[in-house]
């Protein structure tokens, strides 16, 4: 079984979700989709007269802010638009799709925090009210039901808060929480990039392999953002996660190029190395 | 089991969802939740620059001309918003509830009327890529293993057209449809009227209840919209749900007002004296 993630980013639209429905359709394996939607939460924003206001912690993490109207251009982008639409083309190319939310049968739950610190646009700030929070605990029993039943669950942020309350979490942490409880084959993320890279104005520069039994020269030489995918890759593999692949969401045949070794694959070639010694 | 039908109506907003999520939590029974949002989608298209154009037909019928853009606000506002707070509130009053929409597992297919006729502010005319369309087959199966693993499904329209394209198509409809196919012990329709009146101005008009054995009485007394709801009620019953009642929206404790015969029951009395007669 599959996990993958399909990014928010507008590189990813309408016309990269008949790309990954032509593979799902063929794919022969159940596959969990998780989706983002970024760039139609932006856009949506800036229509609606509020542009997201953006606020840098102290340590250098950017996070967006969510007021309870923001919460629901979220609501609007990611499980309206986002979601059906995509559910729509699946569907429409024979894949039994069924659109959830993360809040939908308590999926993921997470912990609200509703003061957020941090700078923006220079200035410092307290910003009360936020609908952000972290992941605590994700439920796969409906995700398993559906799978047993025939069916490709298709899922997006937000979860739901200790409140009762939709929460902003992060779509790649309910992507890599739900793979582990399902000690999925393969965790895939898609984006607009073909993989992790050494230089990241450079795609020649991907990095094709990650041992995760020896990861310090890739974390070496890994900065940023990219240090935070590898660990959680990394993590993954501990809890069982079989490999994990960052690759390309924007290209034809998105999830059989990332399967056959186009993108970054992050898994334990040593162990698979032994195992086969030992056949 | 019983079906209930939430109006989209400016007057059933947040608040209420709070008084339905009470009686969901007590009632001891399988409910599956089917809503509207048309107020939501009217907002969301003014503050979207896209008032709605309304159609009327040669027989006097009034639609909505939904174009791409516009099948994208309502995706928004009924699958998004609505959707996703009416499960939050559900979920926080202990109900185990899953937004979907018609789209999702095949719930609902239509067939697609991509023109759309009529006169619009007394002017005639012909619209081109109409994304409404007619109810074709309801398929209970996913609404069938929720119900079945503990789960209380929320769904909405839109349907799934022919072509794999999202369709605005009545959601009292998809509703009925499905307590058909489900063999409903109850279809309950929740608006901002106490149920049918005989004077639509007048709320203390309220016809209590319809024997569907002998309709005649109710039907030459209702009118325009009202006849139309009165022969799906009928049809409903005739086709084997037990019972239509036609309730307020509006007020504390909505279904198990709705339940003690509050509203217009719609059922067949002689058959159920009858009945009582054999024992």
């Amino acid at each position: 079984m599959l996990v993958i993630k399909i990014g928010g980013g507008a590189a990813i639209g309408e016309g990269s979700y008949t790309n990954f429905a032509e593979d799902l359709a063929t794919i022969g394996e159940q596959v969990v989709v998780v989706h983002g939607g970024n760039a139609e939460f932006s856009e949506l924003s800036r229509q609606l007269g509020m542009p997201p206001r953006m606020i840098t912690s102290s340590t250098g993490r950017v996070t967006r802010y969510t007021d309870a109207a923001t919460m629901d251009v979220m609501l609007m982008a990611y499980c309206g638009k986002v979601n059906k639409r995509l559910v729509a083309t699946l569907r429409a190319s024979g894949v039994n799709a069924v659109g959830l939310s993360a809040i939908d049968g308590g999926i993921a739950v997470g912990r609200r925090k509703p003061v957020l610190r941090g700078t923006e646009d220079g200035k410092s700030k307290v910003l009360r009210e936020d609908h952000a929070g972290t992941l605590e605990t994700v439920d796969p029993s409906l995700v398993l039901l559906l799978l047993q039943n025939g069916y490709t669950p298709v899922l997006t942020p937000p979860a739901l808060g200790d409140e009762g309350i939709p929460i902003n979490v992060d779509g790649d942490k309910v992507a890599l929480e739900l793979a582990t409880a399902l000690q999925a084959d393969g965790l895939l993320f898609f984006s607009d990039t073909p993989g992790l890279l050494r230089d990241r104005h450079d795609e020649s520069s991907l990095i094709a392999e990650i041992d995760a039994s020896s990861p310090e020269s890739a974390l070496s030489s890994a900065a940023g953002r990219m240090v935070v995918k590898v660990e959680a890759a990394l993590g993954a593999v501990e809890r069982g996660v079989d490999r994990v692949i960052f690759a390309d969401g924007r290209i034809a045949n998105p999830i059989h190029a990332a399967l056959n070794g186009q993108g970054t694959t992050v898994r334990r070639t040593t162990a698979t190395a032994s195992q086969t010694g030992i056949r």
